[in-house]
């Protein structure tokens, strides 16, 4: 075997060039066992091309070995391109050489397709093209994200994910040994990042936040991807139009490199264009308490909006909503008093996503002053010992700034219509759920 | 105050322009108090400008508290940018308007600049232009790293943070209570990364590794960024020029936007421009031990080589170097034994920067038949239960494969020439430190 060489060409240049003779590699993804010949569909990392094995036209232990080949097999083909409206693609190969890499044991995942056992086979099932399509997705979201950022001049930055405080409060923290100590996962990098602010003024980092959610929704996961951002002297209603933009680069982004994929996933790309064209409407959350109020009737002024709240308000919109001015009673500690209601509300913003997904992104403006910040800590009964780091950010450098989370995967979710967190991300992880 | 508005400008466009009359916000830098007037650095993200204050030319509340403002103070000043040589940077700005947004507490960071204590104000030292200037780098280097992936078609995956098994042996291994079971953090996301090849042949991630490292050494973080990739058919010497193309074009990403800030660490850049001009050696294990032998008398063929045999070996070159076949022993179960020698070595390679710096990147090809990667396992005396989901990709579509693990704030390190990878990050985790 000679793999070095550079003669071996993706199958989807194959696809686009239809004739010429190649010699490609890959596994054996279907394969139909005829009298005379043998159809295998041959995939690579670029896409699927059927090939025709015919006795006589490949020497006999070739053809016996391509006969004996199970699903997933290794295999190297040579063979003339033609195309064949009868292929899956349009072209097919003619094989007159065959080369079986590895021979595959049974595939495990044949008519079994529940949902339990396609988690337990996570890494077989990453192969398939529902998963090769969420990925190809999920890998331009991150750069879409990347790019909209970097050309509003935000600076890319890590925080650490071992921390000695909480940012979303103690019921979803995982403790972890540390050398004698006990330290926590990072729920969230906001309070970092705003630790660079006077010294960049506008940063983003995009990094796993952990959640200990005991919740079982189709929009919880223990590990996610969390993109944040905090900007210097930035307040709500630039926040509110900044996230706009941004859920529209990334619906864009999407549009610009896969129609063909979201139409597999049963999105119909008209949908984000829309998403892309039209303003979205900024509601207080007193208005969209109304909208819930109408299903459950035992929601009052203050109650949170949980999964099937935010369900019931965002089903039959199309585009993203922006909801701000939520209750300062549901909300932690940094988020900064509305002066004009005496801090009944916080100067927040949620953003949902529409057809019933809900909640993608939580930002607002924080609480910069020491003294409002002390005031809100004491009223929560918060001991402010641990976050006298945080607290510098108010005794040197105080200023108005606002800030964001979103997750990826629940963007994601939403912007390819899947039915469930799990379809977004390679290797989900719930409560029960941390193998493979 | 009104921040919403576009009338102020980015210090870094008034030292671009020089004149016209200009509205600023930042944080005073440094200060200075003469009789009649006040000297001010102001700092913003994009830079720093000296501001002068002159008695009589801002009405007195004004002055006043600009007098009583400390470094760090957040301030608006409007004047008229000019020219001046006896300036920082050549520019300065006659004020005739400030406005203290936030009076700063006396700043923590005077004289005391040990080590340990800038460690502890970390959050605060951030701010330092040492400190931007190394995040500013680093998002070059992140940025550079995924262009050259994308570049050469890796897709960009994640990994789960939350594993069940190990990759780089169970001595460094952190393990967290989950739900009532224990779970492990991602040591390396390398065996996740294999999984995705028979889906998409090239991948990439970057993403937070954890070691339980005891080891304190000026290379070791119990968290770091890890950039790993695995592609499939990838053979080593093929790996060996990826590595070498890879590493030259992040050396051309810091020299193209950051020459200034290079000279500024001490760094010259004629020496990443010869890293990216010269051919690195390859070099067999056993010559490298040579040089390290001629210090270290105790050292044989087998030896294992650590920070300081490293130190050794690369002090006297300027460019790195690729160490190939280390012995067999060295090295974890799932590198591929060296066929030419019976296994006594593997196929693997870690590349070395030069100056004392060491490895930089860690890789090779991976054991891909099943009997293969059993034996070596029964060698290594490692239960291969847990390993299930891994040996499945030998199971089906087994084919030769290759990768590598590089630490992106190592190479940072290295190529601004700092003293120690603490300096290379924004919040550095060690054994002792996990605050702020």
């Amino acid at each position: 075997m000679d793999y070095d060489s550079g003669k071996y060409k993706p199958v989807g240049e194959v696809l686009h060039k239809k004739v010429g003779r190649f010699l490609l590699r890959g596994w054996i993804k279907r394969k139909r066992d005829m009298k005379e010949k043998v159809f295998v569909l041959l995939r690579d990392g670029s896409g699927s091309i059927q090939c025709v094995i015919e006795d006589g036209k490949v020497p006999e232990g070739q053809m016996s070995a391509a006969r004996k080949a199970l699903v997933e097999s290794t295999v190297i083909v040579g063979g003339e391109a033609h195309e064949d409206a009868r292929a899956p693609e349009g072209v097919e190969l003619k094989v007159d050489y065959v080369e079986v890499v590895s021979f595959s044991e049974e595939f495990p995942i044949q008519r079994d397709l529940s949902e339990a056992f396609l988690l337990d086979v996570r890494h077989l099932w990453l192969r398939s093209s529902q998963m090769t399509n969420a990925l190809r997705l999920n890998a331009t979201l991150f750069s879409a994200f990347r790019d909209f950022m970097a050309n509003n001049k935000y600076l890319e930055v890590q925080g650490p994910e071992f921390v000695s405080g909480a940012v979303e409060g103690g019921s979803t923290l995982f403790q972890i040994p540390y050398f004698g100590k006990k330290v926590f996962l990072s729920q969230s990098n906001q309070f970092y990042l705003e630790t660079f602010l006077p010294g960049v003024e506008r940063v983003y980092s995009v990094m796993p936040s952990f959640r200990a959610e005991k919740s079982r929704t189709r929009r919880h996961l223990t590990e996610f991807w969390h993109a944040e951002a905090e900007a210097s002297w930035m307040q709500l209603p630039e926040l509110m139009d900044f996230e706009e933009k941004m859920i529209k680069a990334l619906a864009q982004g999407l549009l610009d490199k896969h129609e063909k994929e979201l139409k597999a996933f049963g999105r119909d790309p008209k949908v984000l264009e829309k998403v892309v064209e039209t303003r979205f409407e900024r509601i207080p959350y007193e208005e969209v308490l109304g909208i819930a109020q109408k299903k459950f009737k035992y929601l009052k002024w203050g109650s949170d909006l949980g999964e099937k709240e935010e369900r019931e308000i965002t089903k039959d919109y199309e585009v993203p909503i922006i909801v701000y001015h939520y209750p300062s009673k549901l909300k932690p500690f940094y988020h900064r008093p509305n002066p004009k209601d005496k801090g009944e509300t916080v100067l927040c913003t949620d953003v949902l996503a529409p057809e019933g997904y809900g909640e993608i992104i939580g930002g607002g403006e924080r609480c910069w002053r020491l003294d409002e910040i002390l005031t809100r800590m004491a009223e929560e009964k918060i001991d402010p010992k641990p976050y006298q780091w945080y607290l510098d950010v108010r005794r040197y450098s105080a200023h108005p700034h606002s800030g964001f989370g979103m997750g990826l995967s629940r963007v994601l979710t939403w912007m390819c219509k899947l039915p469930h967190i799990r379809d977004a991300i390679a290797y989900p992880r719930t409560m029960n759920r941390y193998y493979p």
